[in-house]
């Protein structure tokens, strides 16, 4: 056995043992390391922090994609930043898009991914897939092409992904969207950068007439709760759910999604009775 | 550096780097240990399982005491079973409540929490405490006392809290609530104790007419979420929220309360439609 460790701080954290290390390999931006268990499946660690498992994936995909995608009335276009193992491609299939565009720097994680965890990456088969191998923030800022979705399913903000939580980055993401859009991005553990979360809701809160923090559980990330942002000018996410999800999905539901914007005491923010701010629902 | 492990599965779980061990002692019921770490300050097992931290407890105690204490119109007497580490109790009593009675069956709990912890066991000292040392389950088919609110704060469903997950003990339960009371009882971990859940549900929806599961994240518990039940007869706790909670709390409020009773996919009652049954709201 191999035992997996990943510190959420200095001195705690969660383990694994694996039964064997399928992958490990330096790529041009990360270190890349795929181990098969038997508590969780397989596991994908980048630069040693869990990204990915088999059972629990779901949690974070789901909730990453669905509170977006079914606030819109009819997403046809999307694009999806990172995301390079496949989950939240996924999950934008189940609803009938034109095009799905996934910029991810790293082309050996979709790799990886296609040959190591087919229940995540076999989305990169559809035909309304297209993959451009690119650094996020870069394409972002050159495309001509304009999204009704977009997902920024980055890594912690350090390493590659460190310009993907940046005030710059989301300035240009807002320029590729289209009027009635929404951007949905992964903000981080609630509970381990609180810091970093509610200095980022202070910039999100000038650029967006509607932007939101957004909460879901998934086991294997620090402090168990993930906070994700839901930004847009003009769609309303508590307001805006009128059809029914895509079938089969083992988390969301419409009762979820109205619950995930429920945010605790600690998180909540103090200004929020300003026009356009970043808000939980009022207490 | 002392290194704590809790298993979730038989080969994966949490660790913490402990200081130093303050206690380590077998009472008649169960093995105790606290220790003193850097990353989520004194930490109380027993029998292995992380029981409290001081850093998380907080998510803990108040969603198993709020949602009931908020739900009810005016709870003047109130039960807690198990407990013995304070932390419920103290929620108890940021309501004004007339009395609330502990009942714990392992003393050393009581007095090691009072010595350890005191930002949980400084509530022992309040006079409207009551503490009886005494099996939970033998206390209340032994009381004539009837309470309007009753929290069952149980350890798991392993060793001496195993007959506190047990239908004839929420048979018992119900025969101390007063007409209008209601219970809450910590469940168990939605990820990892699901067919427990499923099974429990079905008893506990023969026994109550409003049974309903809640949810909301404990970070050192297995899974991260953890699942408690509000049970009582007469109380909608998603209809009967009018009063502002009390001050000072870190992740309780209004908005948390509805939000924790939306189930995902994978804990919906797939029954819930039957009259009476223990249900999440409709998708």
């Amino acid at each position: 056995m191999i035992e997996i460790r990943e510190f959420h701080t200095p001195s705690s954290g969660i383990f694994f043992r694996a039964r064997r290390r399928l992958l490990s390999e330096r790529t041009p931006f990360q270190k890349m390391e795929v181990y098969e268990t038997d508590s969780h499946g397989r596991v994908l660690l980048l630069d040693g922090l869990v990204q990915t498992t088999e059972k629990d994936e779901f949690f974070y995909h789901e909730m990453l994609v669905h509170p977006a995608m079914m606030s819109h009335p009819g997403p046809n276009d999307v694009l999806i930043i990172g995301g390079g193992d496949g989950g939240a491609l996924r999950e934008v299939l189940r609803y009938p898009v034109e095009s799905a565009v996934l910029a991810e720097i790293d082309v050996r994680v979709i790799e990886v991914c296609r040959q190591r965890f087919p229940g995540l990456a076999a989305s990169f088969k559809d035909r309304r897939v297209e993959i451009a191998i690119e650094d996020g923030s870069r394409y972002v800022c050159e495309t001509d092409r304009r999204f009704d979705i977009i997902v920024v399913d980055s890594s912690d903000p350090v390493g590659p992904s460190a310009i993907l939580h940046q005030k710059s980055f989301f300035m240009a993401l807002k320029k590729c969207l289209r009027p009635g859009g929404a951007i949905a991005a992964q903000a981080g553990a609630p509970l381990y950068h609180l810091e970093h979360l509610r200095a980022k809701r202070r910039f999100l809160k000038g650029l967006f007439k509607s932007a939101f923090y957004y909460l879901g559980p998934v086991p294997t990330y620090p402090g168990g709760q993930w906070c994700y942002a839901f930004l847009s000018d003009r769609i309303d996410p508590l307001r805006a759910l009128t059809r029914r999800p895509p079938k089969k999905l083992k988390f969301y539901n419409r009762d979820i999604h109205r619950a995930a914007f429920a945010l605790p005491e600690f998180l909540k923010d103090r200004g929020r009775r300003q026009a356009g701010g970043l808000r939980g629902r009022s207490a």
